[in-house]
């Protein structure tokens, strides 16, 4: 195959905010496939804040490391495969990175059911949807009648998680950037109130919209929104921590939210972590869960699909200023 | 009764260190009881550094206010009693407050059986050793062969810890100043290790001293130490958030530790607090466990009595500096 494989490579970790500057669109000839291993075309890639973490340094997975072709999740699909069960024509979900093909170890890919739209494999039926449903009913444990606070509530997870509480009974209060966005919360996804993290009076309004404090908070900000929220916990409270999108872009912050441990103790929160894939072995009830709530008209789905791999790197810095509502993906074939 | 009952005051909330001066002794007549109620006669005052947390505003209690008889926890023994249940030369342990007499309501106290010495009433069979019991094996929940770290490990709470944790089959280090703590963890109470929070290589003893990672961190602290060990948990690792002394005697902290939530999720951390009234329903097996442990050699007992209701100011400001080893409690009569 002699086609040209476009790949957006990471120029420079950047030290502070994420530029245009610190990718550099690149070709090369498009790899053969050896023994084990798969070729593929990539169709849709994620963006996710999680891809800015990976340029500080190790998480969950190891860096992304200056020169390498840019780390992302995406869908692809089998041009050829040297690997038994897999082939032409079949989904995948994988660590496809930014580029056209991909030659990727089949053991590395998950193979996927062909859902149309496919952009569903990447929104409610993919990481998104999962780790709202794992975050929220695994770490937050929400019961009926309890106030959920959300951050990055208009964001692909987290307007999935309010969607989630409404189901499971609970107040839902969406913490969001600017009134549009609050709007859509509110009037399209069925959220109890919305509250503007931008706004001067934050705190004050966030204690509004939560008379009964808050019972949980699905956290994917850290910061001062985190703070907030521990400050307004009720006793027994749980946070789950999904990510901490407000301190990837730029400099490792020097200190934590006050209140920890204080008010952990006296509180008696739980605040745990967690990475989607530590519920794997929970997927198939979580999918078929999910799936029922959209065919019911209760779960709405946002998506945000930028086309062109050429856009791929302002997508993500978008992403990371907030310009997206829903899950923000690339569509590249 | 004529006789004097000596009472020291909180007379001025502390905003910085808590010195002596912030506190008076005052003398008042022996009061009556009422319907409902019962005199005692103070026996022991427990000293926590819970004690310094309450000046500072409400906790899990309301906060102890300037002109306010000092508040505490106590062993005492009925005088007088005008409610069902109780009768002159019963124990009872119960907000006493720093005095020689109170009059009590009958439903705040809690009626103790007759152990001597009187002081493991406060200790290993009272809220230190229930603490301990309760913290490490519902919060820290450790496995055999881990890792577990717990601060202020040479105080009433962390003494016990750590001794549970060889119980249950884990690496036992403990964080505490200075060499003669740590002798003491190590040569006399059976830890692993022992790592001086105030040398200036703490983080790097405190990493050597945990080869293979921290999956369990009590905390006593809060802090730098709960900063190092966030930094130095095992994927999956679990914190019992037990208390903050390193920041109740001065104005609040304005920060908490680096690395939250970050870690947190990365790491996949539960953090958790608890108050050890949250168990109260299964004291008696706790009980049960720590009398077996004491009575087989398993579980040694530190107390530190220091004698005179004169001396708990005093008491409570070395207890806050760390000068205690074990349960610091003061003998009233």
């Amino acid at each position: 195959m002699a086609e040209i494989n476009r790949q957006i490579l990471l120029a420079a970790r950047p030290q502070g905010k994420l530029e245009l500057e610190h990718f550099r669109l690149a070709e090369a000839p498009t790899p053969r496939p050896g023994p084990g291993e798969i070729l593929v075309r990539v169709r849709l890639i994620s963006l996710d804040a999680a891809n800015r973490a990976w340029m500080q340094g190790a998480t969950y997975r190891s860096a992304v490391e200056a020169g390498q072709v840019m780390a992302g999740g995406g869908v692809a699909e089998v041009l050829e495969s040297r690997a038994p069960g897999l082939a032409p024509g079949d989904l995948v979900f994988a660590d496809v990175g930014w580029r056209d093909f991909a030659v990727l170890a089949a053991d590395s890919v998950q193979k996927l059911p062909r859902i149309e739209p496919l952009s569903r494999l990447l929104s409610v039926f993919g990481i998104a949807g999962l780790t709202a449903y794992f975050g929220l009913l695994e770490c937050g444990r929400p019961n009926p009648g309890e106030t959920l606070v959300v951050s990055a509530a208009a964001g692909s997870v987290g307007s999935i998680v309010g969607q989630i509480g409404k189901i499971k009974g609970c107040r839902v209060v969406g913490v969001a950037g600017g009134a549009a966005k609050g709007a859509l919360l509110v009037d399209e996804l069925g959220f109890d109130a919305a509250v503007d993290y931008k706004a001067p009076d934050f705190r004050r309004a966030l204690r509004a919209a939560c008379p009964q404090g808050v019972d949980v908070y699905f956290d994917n900000v850290g910061g001062d929104v985190l703070e907030t929220c521990l400050f307004a916990m009720n006793l027994g409270g749980r946070i789950a921590c999904c990510g901490a999108v407000s301190q990837y872009d730029g400099a490792a912050p020097a200190h934590g939210p006050r209140g920890v441990p204080g008010l952990i103790v006296t509180k008696r929160l739980t605040l745990r972590g967690f990475v989607v894939t530590d519920f794997d072995d929970r997927r198939e009830q979580a999918l078929a869960d999910l799936q029922a709530w959209v065919d019911e008209g209760r779960l709405k789905v946002r998506e945000d699909i930028v086309d062109g791999l050429e856009n791929t790197p302002a997508a993500l810095i978008g992403l990371l200023a907030g310009d997206n509502v829903g899950k923000r993906m690339v569509r590249v074939s």
